[in-house]
């Protein structure tokens, strides 16, 4: 099969990732009869310094076209946060309907968390966020502005539809994993949103009844993933709180250098996205030491995603490998010296 | 002086620790010319389930005119989670005008961080939450349900006046320690309620040259509170924000059982409330192993808010100097053996 792929770099560490995930990618693909086409847009916070526009005022149309969409990061120290993001991704993960984010948190052998009781092997997460909507909805305002009875009003937004898919999804999940499913709300405090949400799970939950449901709130459950990250599976939560979970759920598993995401269209009537978790890093940008695996792996997430399973379990495993390893370079945030390239260089060997 | 102050032990562990710590209280006020008398009043789930309401209807009423409030915990596995928290908990907070939440996590020497990095004396944060109102408004509801386009929201709901006085407590006591500030919002996806958030803590800033303020994404903060605890020294942050992360730092401090936390009316018309950060913890109810030191702290920060530092000091280094004997009984959240009363009792030997 033959793929085509639109690459986004981004701005910061972004090109550097993506430029070195890109040839493994490619040789994972070539080494199980998959064939794949980048096109590389030049898209991010350099082309808003010089245009105006984080992408041109067709970049959704032509991204409509491809099979997956590979992503680095946006940001800039000297940019607003909501125009990388208003401007480039949250538009892509609208546009193109992907209600499921999909976040694996895995302590790989040979990688050390900072917690003190779990070393490789004991932790395996995996969280399902809702994407598109809830807690980040664009709606609300202000009222009597800079006077004394001046309110904000921020208003979170729940729809049945997006609801229910990444219910259903992380419920098929938990299908195929261990059959356990925590669900993260914060009902006792949030009678509206919450509480429909927690009706969704139930409802849904009647499809699967193979799948037991924990209930956690999420003040406990950010607590609980240092606590005892062992004992979380799937886990779904909206899009604040799986944002939170997840930065979370990848320090505790050693470092967001390794942390991969798929934001997905589960009707797959457009393309899906893949990027590591990680943001642009300007502070080590240019010095070729990011970490290149959170990419790898969005990346095997991406091949998993197409339904080419064995090289997303190429990618996964060559991964696993190189960090199991202990005489395989590393980059700084693992506690190694090695460049983006070493590393890159390494796995390609190790296919 | 003499203070009045109504004890509220709740459900659960409550009356335990709430029961244990009021001796150590005491002891601590006599031996430094305070005078303490408390009201012990019945209110919690049992109440609940005997009458029908959690407190009588002029409950409070009856609270107002103490000088403070001992609470315990509230919650029971067979009600829902809501019905304790409006019934109780939350009207306190309102009522009282409680808007600031103001909860130390402090490594104490001699406990055991679950992280590799760090050791007693390392972590020191103070964390300022606003308690009033935000992601915990009751503002929202449901269209169309049951029906394929239904919608929920909910709104947070942030005024200037509840912003400004959490903010101003913060700034004070930045003042008062490092000069250095962390204020954690959701501004690059919530460009309402974060952005007028970020504006109040700008204005606020002005009076406050000398304090440095640095900005922080909750999903990054809730990360670097693991990857960097060290680093953080007073922090201040929405209801819902505070709530994660002070749950958040409770766990990297070794134990919910040493999280203390104040409940302040910053004009002082109404009655401040103390409480531990814990909950009614069930499971362990009536064994006698509930840690009672959250509660002792929490005294101590009372006696702080009521202007008696003596007795404020006592409690806080009594505390720290237990931990800090390897010999000394402790709890099984701390990994020991011994009971409630044991704790509590080797306590009021230390004072
Ligand atoms: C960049 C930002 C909008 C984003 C988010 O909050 O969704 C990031 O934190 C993430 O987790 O993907
Ligand atoms: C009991 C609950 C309402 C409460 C909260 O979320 O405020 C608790 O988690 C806390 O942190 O005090």
């Amino acid at each position: 099969m033959s793929y085509d792929i639109a690459l986004l770099p981004g701005d910061g560490i972004g090109p550097t990732v993506v430029d070195a995930a890109v040839p493994v990618l490619d040789a994972a693909a070539a080494a199980n009869d998959v064939d794949v086409e980048t096109t590389r847009y030049d898209w991010g916070t350099q082309r808003y310094f010089d245009t105006g526009a984080m992408m041109p005022e067709d970049g959704l149309d032509r991204l409509a076209s491809f099979d997956a969409i590979l992503f680095g990061a946006v940001g800039h120290p000297d940019v607003p946060d909501h125009i990388p993001l208003d401007g480039l991704i949250l538009p892509i993960r609208k546009r193109f309907d992907q209600t499921v984010c999909r976040r694996p948190a895995v302590l790989f052998d040979g990688v050390r968390s900072p917690l003190r009781a779990y070393e490789g092997g004991d932790i395996d997460i995996l969280v399902f966020r809702e994407n598109t909507e809830g807690e980040y909805a664009d709606v609300g305002g202000r009222e009597h502005r800079g006077f004394a009875n001046e309110v904000a009003v921020q208003s979170a937004v729940y729809t049945r539809r997006s609801t229910e898919r990444i219910v259903r999804a992380a419920f098929e999940a938990a299908t195929e994993r261990s059959g356990h499913l925590t669900n993260v709300t914060k009902s006792n405090a949030q009678a509206h949103g919450m509480v429909f949400w927690d009706d969704i799970v139930a409802e849904v939950s009647e499809e699967y009844p193979d799948v037991d449901v924990e209930r956690l709130l999420v003040d406990a459950a950010s607590m609980d993933f240092v606590r005892r990250p062992d004992e979380f599976d799937v886990v779904v939560a909206s899009n604040l709180f799986g944002d939170i979970l997840t930065d979370v759920g990848a320090i505790v598993t050693g470092s967001m250098g390794l942390a991969p995401s798929a934001n997905i269209d589960p009707g797959n009537d457009h393309p899906s996205m893949f990027e590591p978790v990680h943001g642009s890093a300007f502070d080590i940008m240019g010095e070729g030491v990011a970490n290149p695996l959170a990419t790898v792996l969005s990346g095997s997430l991406m091949f998993d995603h197409l339904g080419e399973e064995a090289a997303a379990s190429a990618l996964w495993d060559v991964v696993a490998d190189q960090l199991a390893d202990e005489n395989a370079p590393r980059t700084p945030d693992l506690g190694g010296d090695s460049t983006t390239e070493a590393v890159a260089t390494d796995l390609r060997g190790r296919l």
